[in-house]
């Protein structure tokens, strides 16, 4: 791979494959940005759910049976905070609490998230750069017809029940791309951007929707890639299926192509849906089996987006 | 016992007692008041050792083999501090980080310390009224030859080892009593001030530091009577014994007494002590075994400590 790769990421399905193409690229190679809007403040900690996700995998730290957090994790602080008649609604695990811990007093210590994110990394011995979208606040409301929820009270705490109707970027009109963000979409030698298999309305489009992302991305040279986040109709985890349904889109890799619009320049979808896509246009649609389950498979889907978008930019 | 009981307690040694009148008291009878001159700020938690180890063990949720902290703990949140590079020296248990957590984000949103105490206590069923000393930060420095240190870096991180000249409670001058401390000291019932086994100097004096504390103590007509910390030289647990020669008093029981002074109606030395002790004057001495091993022997020593002033309010 020549030049560089810019990858967006959202949580667990995003941290795959950036796990992938940090096996595959040099750290000089890879810019990662990670969603916030899920980011809250739970019990006066600063909670960063998909930074966390990324870089756990990053560091080979997360638990991929359970599919989120770290492994060998434990749930002492929970049952106490129980016994204490205290929220536990959302869950903090023993090891993931540090995280939180050091990034909350960090930031009321005045660092910014990617300065945060910068230690965070550092001391897990993560080598590719690893970046918030934003240095400021950006957090999702959720617009259900029992009305607006915060994204965490959506998610976790009604577990996605709620029929979407939209979505609300709260703060993304004043935030600005963080300085990596910035740093990568300017970059001469820019190559790809590869958007991860992650929900494109709550973890891509948050991104998005941060002034100068999506005109950097239209304006870039360098091709657009999206790994479909939807394979055989359904996502392969979490509510991406769901609300494209609800959203009144296609259930199926169709519609995530619909949303991204005129963002993509390619998308690689997964080898079950090769007979039943179908797409006009200028679209490079390629397939794969882009179900990642071992690090050959992150590995495997990491090159083929890559060799996706250094094709493109030879056309 | 007749009329309401004032204790006055530090940490570990003080919890015992506590313990052993809670058993021996209704709820209706006891106020308990706990030093927070101990208490400090770690990695943005608000930590409160001595209320801590007085509610555990009234909670009877205290780890009696460890000495402190809560039974069955555990330390993955401290390896993931550690994995991430962060300040281990202060150990806080992944059950305990529970209550530090409910405390600080309590504190954050406006709540008194004795606001955040009175619904830790009730949560962990606990009847007897237990109150800070103040709502105010009061916070030790302790003086030594290798300089001032803050109390916690002292006792935890220095492990007690340097030489102490003195002490500075500072916020003491502005602080005022808690409402439970004052209301306590004012009720015209109070029948009886018991002055746990405590440091004398850490754990008791912060609070006749408090504007009002010593001369409410001085004049109420209630008989008060501390109970011995050290026994046959040496204290139970911590550095009484170890600053009582540092500060050029005798290393025994008289040093304690020498140092509370006038304050004492009595005292409660221990057997072991019986041939060694000997005092001019006007304070009552009585002997009893002391070590507080068992739920027995706490409420030993409380019916002890609850005897001897009940005499001497009759005298």
């Amino acid at each position: 791979m020549e030049g560089h790769v810019l990858a967006l990421a959202g949580g667990v399905g995003g941290a795959k494959l950036v796990r992938g193409l940090s096996q595959v690229l040099a750290p000089e190679q890879l810019t990662v940005v990670v969603n916030t809007a899920d980011d809250f403040e739970h019990l006066g900690l600063s909670v960063s759910p998909d930074l966390d996700s990324v870089m756990y995998a990053l560091a080979g730290l997360n638990d991929t049976e359970r599919g989120w957090g770290l492994t060998g994790e434990t749930w002492r602080f929970m049952h106490a905070l129980g016994r204490l008649d205290a929220p536990t609604w959302f869950s903090l695990g023993d090891q993931d609490l540090a995280t939180h811990v050091v990034r909350t007093e960090m930031l009321r210590n005045g660092a910014t998230l990617s300065e945060v994110t910068q230690h965070l990394a550092k001391v897990l011995g993560i080598e590719h750069p690893v970046f918030p979208m934003s240095d400021q606040a950006v957090r999702t409301m959720v617009q259900t017809t029992d009305g607006p929820l915060e994204f965490q009270r959506y998610f976790v705490q009604h577990q996605c029940a709620p029929e979407v109707t939209g979505f609300q970027f709260v703060g993304a009109a004043e935030a600005k791309m963080s300085p990596g963000l910035a740093a990568a979409l300017t970059r001469a030698d820019l190559s790809a951007v590869i958007i991860c298999p992650s929900n494109p309305f709550i973890s891509i489009d948050p991104m998005l929707a941060i002034a100068g992302v999506r005109s950097a991305l239209l304006n870039t040279s360098a091709p657009c890639v999206a790994v479909t986040p939807i394979v055989g109709g359904n996502a392969i985890k979490g509510p991406a299926a769901k609300m494209l349904s609800e959203l009144g889109l296609s259930q199926s890799a169709e519609g995530i192509v619909e949303h991204y619009g005129d963002l993509l320049d390619g998308f690689l979808a997964d080898e079950q849906d090769r007979h039943s896509l179908g797409f006009d246009g200028a679209l490079d649609l390629k397939f794969d089996n882009t179900l990642m389950k071992s690090d050959e498979d992150r590995q495997r889907v990491a090159r083929a987006a890559l060799a996706q978008a250094q094709r493109l930019a030879t056309l």
